[in-house]
């Protein structure tokens, strides 16, 4: 690994961090097909928790130099968009 | 930040990871002290998802190649076995 160089460190640490946050859009688009709910408490604990893992991982590639805090930033705001567009689009359903 | 060199960036990865369980430590030890019951579910909680968080950074830091798997499961097992220890010393205390 150490005939990596820092510039392929961040375009790697960029395409994890979005794809995690694509895996965790993913998770909850599934959760709300099955469980029906968005209103679950489970739904909640699972949704904040995983939000809070992606921030921590997000907040330490940027404490490592390796993304700026703006697009961390922007990472996680696009998360959030999209599962309270996704949070909308279950709740008409009902 | 790009005149950081890669092994710069696995050193520093391990004192962030190295820093964050042990503020996690420190964090379950003054609610320990403060709340006063290592049986309550809040504290449960707040424990369960720390955990993941630093969880979620030392799998990030590994899938960068910037620290081994080996070690980033000793960091975990270590503040695992610490809470435990600290756990038994305020069920004592009761």
């Amino acid at each position: 690994m150490t005939e990596m160089k820092v510039p392929d460190l961040m375009t790697k640490a960029l395409a994890l961090l979005r794809a995690d946050a694509d895996k965790i859009y993913k998770l909850i688009d599934v959760q709300m097909e099955n469980l029906n709910m968005p209103q679950c408490p489970l739904y909640e604990e699972v949704l904040d928790t995983q939000m809070f893992g992606l921030s921590r991982e997000i907040d330490f590639a940027v404490r490592l130099g390796l993304i700026e805090e703006e697009t961390g930033r922007e990472i996680l705001g696009e998360l959030e968009r999209k599962l309270a567009d996704l949070h909308d689009a279950y709740s008409i359903k009902k």
